[in-house]
């Protein structure tokens, strides 16, 4: 029996596509995009058709509007701090959700220490934010508001254009988290009214450690990275070009197979997510029932540590994740399971199935013939489960 | 006749091991080291086996002081800014000198309209920093120290070791920016006695947009990318992989070739001197005789524009730089060449040849046979030649 992966929120295996389009790159191209003499050709060509790849994923009005960084968490840093700093003279409040991506908080945490003052706003049982709670938050000093399009933890949607509208409105800058959802469901920057967003390669078949940034044209954003003149002078440094080069590839065949793989990964996610509630007793599927990624099922286990059902499913050859492979590390509870209202024992026990494209009904067959067993052994190890179960 | 490629600042081919690593990376391993599953550990040792090989490549004392970048720029940024983040209660005064690297320069430029002040210091005709003018220019405030080890223009390279003691004794955080020497030159951060020490893997081999900040143990440096607990809590953000396993192999590589290759470099770079100097009048060499980088030949030559002659020379399949490829685009004069005293004119007449490991003599020997007459013809069309040298 082999393995099955069902983490691909925290790496996606890279699709064969990419893996040409980097190896080819590879064996063949070398040079700097911004030497002026014929070695600098390829790699400037090269850079520029992944831009367009990427900008075509989002329906980005002009390619220049998307900025190549190291990932998700440089292209969060970048719009938050950068906005934080660009708009400094005009005011020094922002406003957040308690469920957003550990990138946004301690980027706004490392804000709050350099003097800008944040409201973090509740979300409700589903993770939902209220677009009214955001207008309401809004103070004449407000610079930005960065909500995210899809939950990493749980899968839920939140009203991006809802909020942007508002933030439109009122004449702020907003910004969207969206590598959890880029790439995985059809994202139109212009659709949902933003003027940052961010989006990570790894997400969706390409490499890790490469991201983009869409900055809407006249979006007062400083650099993060300053020094040459790369990137439309918005980030400086020598391009990381077999990585972009994987990215603008990962972003065309997700564009292009998003039509067949969304139905069918939703097809296998809502499989498992009856399987789970027919075969064990006492959980709890997190995360809104319609409004949420369709690759993505965050369940919870009463009486049961998730690590501990992790490790035994790991034994299985079936793996799974706790929480953000970002997070792992930290032995607190997971804030955006505690922010929708869960206790911090049924967050402990929570595992996040994200499926993908080479995930099948045998897959998801086999993880609902084992679960249960491990379940019941975990329960049966677990004194509180007795107490509360005893005839 | 096959191309000549003397422009190895602006990117190295990579290594054949190099390729090889990564290649294999790509094909056989995916998985987030993060994850406490099976399927994070191959990720997280190819981190830390790359870690490993860069740590040795500096003498880092604790491969944990190596931290991960996305190139040169990122790690100077970190550095200066995450020092100055740092340390910004203590003061707000740091010095440099006029010839650093942009990203050196630049994030400076970004410190100052933060309040920060900054002493730049003026260097000698060979690009020296004299190290009593580092110590003059201390004041109670001081909180960093930034020169390079080796600069990029025109190879000089700095007494890092002699400007590190006079921070300690006056407990300054010292940095310097070995982009341009590491892994062309023997680079030994506890022989050099820095606190930080930046390095990028395109210069020695290795793939662009990766490079890595050593933090020596201690050091009080803010992260610049705030998110997950990646790099030991000093670099958030899922790791480019890929890429840290190619800069990895290429440290090693670097590490172990070092003895072989630089004697023969800086015999091609003598060769290469010497017939210029022999075959075209009013030349100059710029940069240090002595202390300088072994790969690098900075030549100014009168009456030319350096970018006429490197566009004649890549004609030719010869490529050349005129200066650093991340200043590429600005149509300002190199200010390093004008900080040694060069003149407007002069310092546009520059090429920068630097050399590389397949490099052979009969690449010289092509390069001394076209260019004079490559040189003359661009003379042959300028008034001010004309007008200067007529019978």
């Amino acid at each position: 029996m082999g393995l099955i992966y069902l983490d691909h929120l925290a790496a996606t295996p890279l699709h064969p596509r990419v893996k040409e389009a980097m190896i080819n790159y590879i064996e063949n191209v070398y040079g700097n995009p911004s030497s002026d003499h014929q070695m600098g050709q390829a790699p400037a060509q090269a850079l520029e058709r992944a831009r367009e790849q990427v900008a075509a994923l989002i329906n980005a009005a002009d390619p220049k509007e998307v900025v190549f960084e190291s990932g998700g968490t440089e292209s969060v840093n970048h719009a938050l701090k950068g906005v934080a700093i660009g708009l400094r003279e005009k005011g020094r409040h922002i406003i957040t959700s308690n469920i957003e991506h550990k990138a946004v908080l301690n980027s706004l945490r490392t804000l709050r220490l350099l003097d800008y003052r944040v409201t973090s706003l509740d979300v409700d049982n589903y993770g939902l934010v209220d677009p009214a709670a955001v207008e309401k938050a809004i103070t004449p000093d407000t610079i930005l508001i960065s909500v995210m399009l899809a939950n990493n933890e749980i899968g839920t949607i939140e009203p991006i254009a809802d909020i942007a509208k508002i933030a439109q409105k009122h004449k702020i800058v907003m910004h969207t988290d969206a590598v959890a959802a880029t790439g995985v469901i059809p994202v139109d920057v212009r659709q949902l009214g933003v003027n940052l967003l961010s989006l990570a390669a790894n997400q969706f078949y390409g490499p890790p450690g490469v991201g983009a940034l869409y900055i809407k044209k006249g979006t007062p954003v400083w650099a993060l990275l300053d020094g040459g003149l790369q990137e439309n002078k918005r980030r400086a440094g020598t391009e990381n070009l077999i990585g972009i080069v994987g990215m603008g590839m990962a972003a065309e065949v997700a564009k292009a197979e998003m039509p067949e793989l969304v139905p069918r990964l939703q097809a296998l996610k809502d499989r498992l997510a009856k399987g789970l509630l027919e075969r064990i007793p006492e959980i709890k599927i997190n995360g809104h029932p319609t409004q949420c990624l369709p690759h993505l099922l965050s369940v919870s286990v009463e009486y049961v540590e998730g690590e501990s059902l992790m490790l035994m499913l790991d034994d299985e050859d079936i793996v799974v994740a706790t929480r953000s492979a970002c997070a792992s590390g930290s032995l607190r509870a997971s804030h955006v399971l505690i922010g929708t209202g869960l206790d911090f024992a049924t967050a402990q026990g929570t595992l996040v199935f994200t499926l993908g494209r080479d995930n099948t009904e045998a897959d998801i067959d086999r993880v609902l013939a084992v679960m249960p067993g491990i379940v019941q052994t975990l329960r049966d190890m677990s004194p509180l489960y007795k107490k509360e179960h005893a005839m």
